[in-house]
């Protein structure tokens, strides 16, 4: 029998987790559940129901695993644990700093409702932090380097778009290849920040502001660009719709260490994501994921866990035998 | 109290447990056996006992997992299942095709015994295995691609110096940097065996051999090389001592996958190692996979595993609370 999948939350995310699902010839959507209006939602698929998110009660028993959609800041915080306790669960909440005290509440909420909950699921965190978790265990003598882009950073660019005079804004965070160029090279090297990445910024600027103000207020921004050699591009909106309407995204885990006589042997592990859609790549992890969660549900597993305590072989469809034989 | 570490067999993969055991502040080396006469194998460590393999019945209780370090043509297949009855054990098997057997050989021996074996551990099998298994599933909609290189084959080192005049040889593997390309650029190339690797030879000829000869016969050997384009330097002993001593290697997993609306956005997953010590970084992930084997035997784990079996936190000597803080 399929493993049933829910979608809380239709945006970018839930519409990639939408076709990451279709792939997948084991599992199956059940219904999608939103906040709004479920009439004024138009999902691709017509066969699989739209349900309010206050009905979702109704669906504890046809819903094997489900996935929260929403946005770190303040959804997950608040979702994850709510329906931990009715449901198998799955979120990607990616606020680093705080993953210890969600993990600890989603852990209570899941251990009390029986469920599973596995969070943080993507690729940063999710698959780069299982390269930096593997790499370090095997060269505990190195350094672990992780670079983003090229690609578009949600955040940085609406931090533009609120500057006086901007109508629209993208900013792509970009790895400086004498950066990698040094890493690569086994020389571990202390970089800034400055001079691992730069940020590039494309700016459609309402009429007659004052774009001199604007470039200013852009590259001298405490957090967010004093700290980065930063461009800036004035586009007008023809061109910004064209050629930067995508979510492309990516980036570089590298480790470098030393073994055997005074470390006389240097070794380099590195992984690296090309990504042309970043939400639809997120969510065939969470899919993936998903998977795992209903096999460790299924042992009668309860609680919170992270990418880093599920077994590799449980996102495969593949049983253990046929993962030792055709891949292993 | 350190995890108490044995190695059979003091080759370059034992010499390279050795040194990896000492980079890890929670394991300790207790003893390396040997089918030597004990006293004519000198080790690094002078305070570890070196013991003949006949008397490692005596260490059942002062070892929690003995790494075999044996080869897999004759070694593993017969140490593996033996040595499993008593001890908790990793191995590097890397003969692709005859895993299964393998494995079951080894868990019914593990779990007669009530112990834990992790077999084929290493980076092909083993890292290699890890991201073909995690990026397909990630990506079901996509392609493999396992390059290995540039890098030292054993194997058809020896081939080369069966031919008659053929005083010593050493071979590199190396990836066509053009079908490296063809694959990351996400096209799902298909790639004949002569478009994804060269063969690099380099020959110290016997005195008065007919060069011509060796170098023909090498080119056309059935399996080893007819199906690559091969290149043949002569080179003189002295060049081949000091250039070609090393055991370099490294390669590429690279996965190249689409989703979305008819497959519209692509995704190049990659990963990749370069190493300047195959056997000691082979010997740095038995090591981190004993601390694993370790784990599982104090949860009552029975029976053989494979790294795809392992949650990735088991390799590190840091707690699940510390990895989610610091790594995730």
């Amino acid at each position: 029998m399929s493993i049933r999948i829910g979608i809380l939350g239709y945006g970018n995310l839930g519409r990639g987790v939408e076709y990451a699902t279709e792939a997948c010839a084991d599992l199956e959507l059940a219904a999608v559940f939103t906040r709004r209006e479920p009439s004024s939602l138009s999902i691709r698929r017509k066969d699989v129901p739209v349900v309010s998110v206050s009905e979702i009660g109704q669906w504890k028993d046809k819903i094997d695993v489900l996935i929260l959609c929403g946005g770190s800041a303040t959804d997950l915080p608040v979702q994850t644990p709510m329906y931990a306790k009715d449901f198998n669960v799955i979120d990607s909440f990616d606020t680093h700093a705080r993953i210890p005290e969600h993990f600890a509440a989603v852990d209570a909420a899941a251990k009390a409702g029986g469920k599973v909950a596995i969070i943080s699921v993507g690729w940063d965190p999710g698959l780069f932090s299982l390269n930096r978790a593997y790499a370090s265990a095997i060269l505990p003598n190195g350094k672990d380097y992780t670079f983003w882009g090229r690609g578009v950073s949600q955040g940085h660019s609406d931090a533009i778009r609120r500057i006086e005079g901007v109508q629209n804004a993208k900013q792509y965070t970009v790895p400086v290849e004498a950066a990698l160029e040094a890493v690569r090279s086994g020389k571990n090297p202390v970089l800034s920040t400055r001079e691992k990445h730069t940020r590039e910024c494309f700016v459609v600027a309402k009429e007659g502001a004052d774009r001199a103000r604007i470039e200013k207020e852009i590259v001298t921004m405490p957090n967010y660009f004093a700290d980065y050699d930063t461009t800036v591009h004035f586009i007008d909106e023809k061109e910004f719709n064209e050629k930067h309407g995508g979510l492309a995204h990516g980036g570089f885990v590298i480790r470098s260490g030393a073994t055997g006589e005074n470390g006389a042997h240097k070794h380099v592990v590195e992984f690296s994501l090309k990504l042309d859609s970043n939400p639809e790549f997120t969510a065939s992890v969470l899919v993936a994921y998903a998977r795992a969660a209903h096999r460790l549900a299924a042992e009668g597993v309860k609680g919170a866990k992270t990418v880093l305590d599920i077994p590799p072989a449980y996102l495969s469809p593949k049983t253990a035998e046929e993962l030792r034989s055709s891949l292993l």
